[in-house]
């Protein structure tokens, strides 16, 4: 059976999935975070993937399809990958296919992700919509006219990058406020952390700052918990008033969520819809759905990417 | 010769051209500030074209195709114009064919530009690239795979209401701090207003302020007034600073300025061009070109509209 793998780099783990037509076989997880070591972390990919490979001999592995933030789909590079624990340029494809022998092919995460839902996700009958992932950083990906919105070497959708607050929080890209800064989970969590240290009366306080996580604030919010509700309304807030710009701009059909952090659901999309609903123009108010994604977590990005060795060959 | 009416709706004026083929054989501009009487607007407009008609004898006018802010492709109606002197809903399309008996076709003003743009202007060997007309009010087009960007009943474009100063000046819209109260020909004229209010050392003092244009700004900076150039400093830098966000979105290939602003060409555009290189992130930085556009002024508008007379025969 004709497969692929597919590869969905995040700034905390990478998975590497085995990828069949529409079906991802196999998921296995691999931490990105601290692997500092290049040449470490390439190689403990390929090990993976020839575990894959032994474990399932039916499958005929074609090549490697790989979505990571601030790629370039032409050279196959990562170029100053903010939230990777690399610097400078990394030529990942011409690495990977070194020591596997594959074919490997390269985009954004956010694309592969934007692949995955327009070809498998609850998104494939629309023409105009944009798929956000909040994750360790926010990355997206605009659909105009039913086509990838690609840019100059693949780097449209940098929604994390838009500044959400002149003057704000450092962002590891060098400027300040950007958008994921304040609205991924680690943006969420730096907002409680924040709180928290300001002296207020929460259960976050019942663990120490650095074991506070997105999950964390998210069931002390579940659980009634004032100050972390009072997170959630503000991420969405940022968020929200962020993403009226980008409506103004693109009058998408749909804004589609995906990543950790869209499964806190309502009690972050809610205020996202109201917060964007208010910076709306008139003529867009209620005609821009707040939608989250129905493919598991990572299997987008992992579909997306394995298509692009499925489509070249 | 089969030719259309090619409408160019701004806050100021409307421009009404005779088009056949790629050529804008005439153009009449009369006034739409002020024309609060929609009736008495749509009378005169059809008075224009009667008037071509008579003498352009070889002209067989087919129809007419119009520019204009706030536009709903699909109904034909401009809705909540906040730029032009009409409240509401304007069934424009309606009201000229009732008057004229031609059929008439409505598009987004910056729409129409950037159509005529891509047929017959510098950028029609370019597939990603945007269109921002700087007049009373901020329009603009995308481009993306070589097709313009429509979004939601063409709404798609809104840069004027992208929100450059959270809680900045109030705009029609009935919001703050849209990019348009400070980038347009009127936001400009704002600044220098609100300079030489807060007694600056100016040339700009010589006109009681309710007479300065932005023109008159240019001429004074051009003459090297310290205000006035650090007006034009000022509006370039607040464009800029969004258009970095704009371009972390869709990484476009080229940003094209027309309309009246677009006049004061490098005293206006390094100063954008600055702002956004600092603002954008590195992969991208020289990778934008920042150009004007070759097309007279309205007349990417008026060829742009005639088009869809042309292309729904």
């Amino acid at each position: 059976m004709i497969s692929a793998i597919g590869i969905d780099i995040g700034g905390t783990n990478t998975v590497v999935g085995l990828v069949a037509g529409s079906v991802v076989l196999e998921r296995r997880v691999m931490r990105t975070k601290g692997a500092t070591d290049l040449d470490r972390y390439v190689k403990d990919i390929a090990h993976i993937i020839e575990a894959i490979a032994l474990d399932y001999p039916h499958c005929n592995i074609v090549g490697i399809g790989i979505g990571a933030p601030n790629a370039d789909a032409v050279s196959g590079h990562i170029y100053h990958p903010v939230n990777l624990p690399w610097k400078g340029e990394v030529p990942l494809t011409q690495l990977l296919t070194a020591r596997t022998g594959l074919r490997s092919y390269l985009i954004n995460d956010a694309t592969a992700a934007v692949i995955g839902e327009m070809r498998f996700g609850n998104s494939s009958n629309l023409t105009d919509f944009m798929v956000i992932t909040l994750g360790t950083g926010i990355g997206s990906g605009i659909v105009a006219n039913g086509q990838l919105v690609s840019g100059i070497g693949g780097l449209a959708g940098e929604l994390g990058h838009v500044i959400a607050v002149p003057g704000g929080r450092s962002c590891s890209c060098g400027r300040s406020g950007c958008l994921e800064t304040y609205a991924s989970a680690t943006g969420l969590v730096n907002t409680a952390i924040e709180r928290v240290r300001s002296g207020a009366d929460t259960v976050l306080n019942s663990k120490p700052v650095m074991d506070i996580t997105a999950e964390y604030v998210y069931n002390a919010a579940l659980a009634g918990d004032a100050v972390a509700i009072g997170v959630f309304e503000h991420t969405g807030f940022i968020l929200g008033t962020t993403l009226a710009d980008v409506i103004a701009l693109l009058a998408p059909q749909a804004l589609v969520f995906m990543g950790g952090l869209a499964h806190a659901g309502d009690m972050l999309l809610v205020p996202v819809a109201q917060a964007a609903d208010a910076g709306m123009l008139k003529a867009l108010k209620g005609r821009v759905a707040f939608t989250r994604s129905v493919l598991p977590d990572s299997d987008a990005a992992i579909l997306g990417a394995a298509q692009l060795v499925f489509d070249n060959r």
